[in-house]
């Protein structure tokens, strides 16, 4: 019996040429479907309980208009910035996914591929499914590399001397998500990963020591192990690499990030796929723009679909973007090939949007308040 | 001719064991109304006229934000609560559902040993389908008794008096459905209870007096032996049970409750069943809760699907909820067995929201304000 | 071959009993549609334009929110008013609508019958499909005539004469359907009267001068004998019966029509079915309860399809209420059966909502805020 | 293979009389997208990005609440106005659409046609399908130039040239749209144009000189040549027409219009067609007609759909309308004739909507504040 996709038809064979009729990235979200199985889909296209997060991160982009300036020169403009002393062509970072292997047999190593074609920063992820040496042996470009804290400290921290050792140049950890359990799309699809297929880099983890009895799965054995802010000062001195610290969704918590020593924050809400009805990463950018001022390098990831986004999250007090789903769609329906071209897709729309809004470099994007949050959505 | 269910198919039997996919209580919907005709399936699912209450409940919940504190230790959190000077494992009450047979053959009896396993406090009907005193003796778990005062108040002291000598630990005092008729979409399934079924807690109630001639069959009759506030008075000389009264929507109710002598009161409206475009309970608790500050336990009802409502709840102000159709979704599909995976999966997400915001306790929920309710809903 | 409805199925016969799963006056929509042809449900069920106004009088209501009173003393309540003198046993005035033999062969009198058992207030349009004596004749309840204004003043005075004559209680003026041509609805469906049908009360009205050339069929045509304020007062010399100016929409008309003399007046957007995106009447009526005070009676059409619109309307500032769909559709689908059990459900309705809110009068429904208007609709 | 349309069903031919049921322009869009092939139905149809601004575009004018005064006497009104110096029976301009020969064999003459029997001006494109010398050999009414400033100058101050030879009254700069490439609909559908059908108007334009090498495709090639300000400034010199500036959203932008010497402008987002999630023209409307005061003559465009809308952007300070949708839907249905049709839909319920506001000039229209924006939208 062939497998099916979740629409109950056999999973077509993967694309090798850019079909007809793809104007933006999304558009390969139903080629994507048609070729990877119900549980990779809930994966790649789920979200925490409801998925009202996961709609309203769409909600806040679509509502915010943008006021151009006509007949402005924009000649000689560019997308280059700079982002803890390393130069980049332009602002968009693939964001760290975890499996990638679940959508495409290449997996990141595609994903690094595509990227060092198109110019990309590639964030690889502590649950990639290819060696980060791997990685960073086949990358043409530069790599971050994505932290979870894991229960084993002293295993933590040599997965991050591996990563700076194979030459990653800086390091995200993700806070938002020390427990699982609320995607609910996964659930209902008895999400697990198939068999040969893991976080790589986790191998030779050791077991952590079984809690002590209590009474809550949660607090008492789940919770045991999770990071605390002690773990980020730890890092911190542990390191040469910049620091990023990724899942900041309030003023506070990207002062205590700041305090903790971090060089940037990533303002994300992990995509709508932690805890549902926390508020888009949008909608909470621009204050944290305003509190951390120039002292942290401020990234931005949750909900970008196009490069328009791209412009208004830069807009809106960002350094530069991390994205995933567009590319992810383009990596399950075609490889690396699906994510160099929804790579390029960005990268295009980007640049006709500044040059419709009259600005000629990021720094015009930021300055020339060329977006405003509609009253209401 | 075997009975059908609303959507015209042969009713399923009931489930025997949990099926996969369950993910959350209301994963549990369909799978009920599979297994009950078309009258039951409006009594449990419907509402009061166009179900637009029964609807902004739910988007009141849906309007409310968290914002979570990231890298908290939480080791040791629970979920413990005192109300009324009993301890409760967690703030989950099975609210007061009236005819519970009409969903199960067990009925009520199977809600309270579910109940008992997963340590969830029952309110039990004036309504059951099964004697106050045969529950009693099932239990393994505290019990509250939901009062209607009857046209009969001496027939009514009776219940009361009995109920307390069953050991129930509260009395609950519905007063926000003096009347019924509203209810369309049972009015359209021409609900009525099957024979054999009936509210057996009320037998050998005496038939009020005949109401003198009157033109309204509402004013001069149905509301004749309507309660009052002195009802109330009455009933707090005659228990020494915490008394706590259930449909308070506004702050004027909710004082004249306390200068009643009541000990709690439950902001609720009746689950959207008794009048139509009645605010969301949810949007009327913050103010309810400034009101009565620390002189009243704080209950809340109407809305709650899941285990982050539940925390919404109390970040609100709330010191514990009273839930409905979750566990009455798994009771229709699954009995027993359904109603206690439904409070496990509300309590396993309770905990899990809990911990993504950073709270050990209910009190943290309540004092870190990691809710706020966006602008418009 | 024979007649179909909208839906291209023949017409079913009238119905000659309730049917059940009839819970409100709207549940006979579908019955009525079922039963009309593509004109007739055109005519009875559109708007203008877009329609929008149409769908807004009912958002308008749906966003008013109850405040409850509970365990207040109702008995004896009651929903009796006085209107220009004239006592009423309940604030339900059928409204003024035209063509009736459209809907049912007995047109205008099934419609007055039907009132008259349920003790209904009754406006005679100038263009019903039966002779104003000829209802008269049978009413056994009051009525009222509503007056169009036609090109012919001679005409109109001797139209007004005949309804004094014949014993009508109140002369409602309509004043804002000067000119039709914006009914889309009506258009596509080339809505024109059957033959044999028509407004008979105006059968031997002259034919007005032929206009003098212009360019514009609407200024120069169309409008050239539309009234004026000028015409209100001229009314108000001619006529001894209450004067009643129907199709207020702001504060300014509503002091001139108490400058012209006026006795009431009815805020009105004609049911959505003159100007589309005229803003729903029920949004405007506090502003002219508040600027019309207690000297002139205020009456309240657009929008109402339940008992608890009725309450709404009249805790918003109206004495008294026009309702149209609700029993027209009751009309088309079971004649003066359906007339009357559309009347019966919504004072039934009524009644239970007062009980409900803890009012005992429509005056207390006035003056004890039980509603209010939610921020955003 | 006969050619099909973008449902899959073969072209139906030309309608060569009006049809039944025709209420409002757009009544004709279904009828037009049966008869276009996928392409060019996307070119007509489509607009940029995701279409938000398309759709907000409708949402802004419905947002739009009248106010009518009742009983006002409006004999001899008229839509007239003067533009420029010219005096127009009415504000409807027929905006500059490119490529009208994909949409009717006869393109841009029956456009002329059309209106010339309707007294509408008409703005042709430069990119029309037929020589402008030849549309002004048969116009019989007043026509407008668009001008899209080509990369040669002086090829553009030759095109100019030919306008205000042929007869041209008024040169319209379009300035919003120096680069394309975000229409996804059109890219979906691989639009292009058929052979044999292109910007005849440019026949004979050199190529731009090849661009100095440069990373990107956008700054460095496409924007190379894109006009600024001092194009404006060098046109008002360069021509003795009204010069009139196309797609301002600003305030600012409609200052420096200004300031360069324009005579009008035209607020406009091209339909929704260039930069998706600008706002709806209508929203900015009243703050530029605040800001230009009496100076510039200001333009609409950019959603409307009715007469009704004319009268609303009239109302919130326009003091004519350009319209671009409405009568191509009739051009490709119909050809001329649904052009004159759709023109005379929108004149007649432009003066119905004026008779029922109460106003007999357009200069009542802007002064008697008819219009107000609801609060949200």
């Amino acid at each position: 019996m062939s497998p099916v996709n979740a629409t109950g038809t056999p999973l077509l064979p993967k694309l090798t040429a850019i079909p007809p009729g793809i104007a933006t990235p999304c558009d390969y979200r139903q080629a994507a479907q048609a070729r990877l199985d119900a549980k990779a889909w809930a994966y790649l296209d789920g979200g925490a309980g409801d998925e009202l997060t996961v709609q309203r991160n769409r909600l806040a982009f679509d509502a915010v208009n943008f006021t151009p300036s006509m007949l402005t020169d924009v000649r000689g403009g560019h997308t280059r910035c700079s982002l803890f002393g390393q130069d980049f062509t332009h602002p968009i970072v693939l964001a760290p996914v975890a499996y990638q292997r679940l959508f495409h047999d290449e997996g990141e190593l595609a994903t690094v591929q595509a990227a060092g074609a198109l110019e990309a920063c590639v964030a690889v992820s502590t649950l990639a499914t290819t060696r980060l040496e791997t990685l960073a042996g086949h990358a043409t470009g530069p790599l971050w590399f994505q932290l979870y804290i894991q229960p084993d400290r002293a295993f933590t921290s040599a997965l991050v001397a591996r990563a700076e050792q194979a030459g990653y140049q800086a390091l995200i950890v993700t806070i938002d998500a020390p427990i699982g359990g609320l995607r609910n799309r996964e659930q209902r699809a008895s999400f697990d990963l198939p068999s040969g297929l893991g976080a790589v880099n986790l191998a030779g983890m050791p077991t952590p020591q079984a809690a002590p009895a209590g009474p809550s799965r949660v607090f008492d054995q789940a919770m045991l192990h999770a990071p605390t802010w002690q773990d980020i000062e730890a890092l911190r001195k542990q390191t040469r690499l910049p620091l990023i610290i990724k899942g900041i969704l309030s003023v506070a918590d990207a002062r205590r990030a700041e305090a903790c020593g971090a060089d940037g924050i990533i303002v994300s809400n992990h995509g709508g796929r932690v805890l549902d009805t926390v508020p888009p990463a949008l909608d909470v950018l621009p204050a944290i723009a305003a509190a951390t001022g120039e002292r942290l390098t401020l990234l931005f990831d949750s909900g970008i679909r196009r490069g328009s986004d791209v412009a208004k999250a830069i807009a809106l007090g960002a350094d530069a973007v991390l994205v995933g789903r567009p590319w992810l769609y383009g990596l399950a329906a075609a490889g690396a090939l699906g994510v160099a071209h929804a790579i390029h897709l960005l990268r295009e729309e980007l640049e006709v949007t500044m040059a419709l809004l009259g600005c000629r470099t990021l720094g015009e994007l930021k300055t020339r308040q060329v977006c405003c949050v509609a009253a209401t959505h």
